[in-house]
């Protein structure tokens, strides 16, 4: 695994921290940086544990200190990113804080080097057009976990190189990801506006006291979510009608075109977060809401362990 | 297992035929019945098939041959519910054949008896009412296939007695299913309802050229649908945010309302079907359809197999 590419984590807490893990695992020398001293003391300690975790989950092919001898965990930026042809930037998602370091990487890097930035939804062009080399920028958004879920989104802003595009989607294929690549910016990208879409049903569906939050929860858990953790939607009513898509389509457009909500939806309404808060609350008490989060954790471990070795050719 | 009580299956094509199984493996016997001979000799076979399958995989808990045993077949209807405590219909989906047969099955029925419809889109109310019986009768809706997606969704017409809903709820858990109960009925329901957002927010994304179908799709394999797999959409954003779900909509609502489309999204246009139908078919030719699916149900299985070893108190 010799000779890949440095890669530098600038911005290191939860995200940044798991974009190391997906580097590393994959061969690159990995220079992580955070300002906060505190959060850089955090790093090398998580990622000791997530590696352990890792390797019981039979997701890693390497012995975990092989894997955590290409970390290492710098004091400065500029140190951080000397020699890097990559840069994950994860700091915090404020126009403000991207913008400032943005321009101090432009300041930093080589006309070689591609900044991808975490932004799970301030599009590039907010905050990269004052950067000499703003072509060499671009939105790389993760789901979190990104050692643990491999979706990752490649959004350009309108002056990014193309070039710079697909070298990330082959770095990001190569390190094990599934790069998904968007033409053009838009509000959610595509990731958070299917969410979106299905969340703003969900709720007013709770609203209008259809279901409980739990019976909502289960129409996915036990439900859509099976064929969805294996296919997309597309694939899915391709495979649900005799012909195919065109076929599921002509039979059933007009009873989805019949759902539509007039007037759409608006914000989710204060009183019904309340309801829903208590709701969740008698069935998970708050301090119980850390615990949770890392059985979920463990679940997307042993689930990508599994789809793994049930759908290798995926 | 011997003393549960006889289920009758009304309706023996690929829904019904799951059906069977469902109950037959829970310890039942089930008596099945279809209008159609050719469609009557098909349920023997496909279910000793469809045992050996399960078996392979883990899901059952008996030999295949004790389950088969179990299963009849019945040239009428009248022998096929003689005796039975609950009737599972499954026929074509229309509201005169839903209307006919629940007609002939309320001449033949006793008080104790009820009827749950496999109807995935029309309302109990609208085929039943004419019941002498009609408070026995309710929606109990299979994702398909239903033995191996668990979810059932029971929905009340205005007449149906709580009391049968309870029934059949307390049935559906017995059996291994997971009943989602909707307190009224709504176009749709709920599963197909998030299924109808999400399918109309990509739709909308690949008519703008936003990204392919095939990206569109891993957004949800390689990203959402991991965690929707075992968890569903309320229980994943009480875990995004460090204080739950109230924390998390205080922080996101405005973003997502800010993502609804104005208008709201209309039928999907022919000329975008066509598209989908073209880039689905370089992907996957026509005559490869029934092999993907058969790929599809076994992935499902496994699936199943994995979620009940990985995640048993669910």
């Amino acid at each position: 695994m010799a000779g890949k590419a440095d890669i530098a984590i600038v911005g290191a807490g939860l995200v940044g921290s798991g974009w190391a893990l997906v580097f590393a695992r994959a061969g690159h020398t990995v220079r992580a940086y955070d300002p906060s001293a505190e959060v850089r003391d955090r790093i090398l300690p998580w990622a000791r544990d997530s590696l352990a975790e890792l390797k019981a989950a039979g997701l890693l092919e390497e012995e975990p200190e092989a894997i955590f001898a290409r970390l290492s965990v710098h004091d400065s930026l500029a140190e951080a990113v000397a020699g890097v042809s990559y840069v994950q930037e994860s700091v915090y998602e404020t126009v403000e804080a991207k913008s400032a370091v943005s321009l101090e990487l432009d300041a930093l890097i080589g006309p070689e080097v591609i900044v991808g930035s975490s932004s799970s939804g301030i599009p590039a062009s907010r905050f990269t057009e004052g950067c000499g080399q703003r072509g060499r920028f671009l939105i790389v958004h993760p789901v979190n976990p990104p050692h643990l879920v491999p979706v990752v989104e490649l959004v350009p802003a309108p002056w990014t190189d193309p070039e710079a595009v697909e070298m990330v989607s082959a770095l990001m294929t190569a390190v094990g990801q599934v790069p998904v690549c968007l033409t053009r910016e838009i509000d959610g990208f595509v990731l958070n506006r299917l969410q979106g879409v299905l969340l703003n049903e969900a709720w007013a569906l709770y609203e209008d006291g259809i279901a409980s939050l739990a019976d909502i929860d289960a129409t996915i858990a036990h439900g859509l979510g099976l064929r969805w953790s294996f296919m997309g939607p597309f694939e899915t009513i391709d495979l649900n009608a005799p012909g195919g898509i065109a076929d599921y389509a002509a039979r059933l457009r007009g009873l989805y075109a019949g759902m539509v909500r007039m007037p759409p939806p608006g914000p989710w309404p204060d009183a019904v977060i309340d309801r829903a808060e208590a709701e969740r609350r008698t069935r998970l008490p708050a301090e119980g809401l850390a615990a949770r989060r890392a059985w979920r954790d463990a679940g997307l471990a042993r689930l990508a362990a599994f789809k793994k070795e049930a759908f290798p050719t995926q």
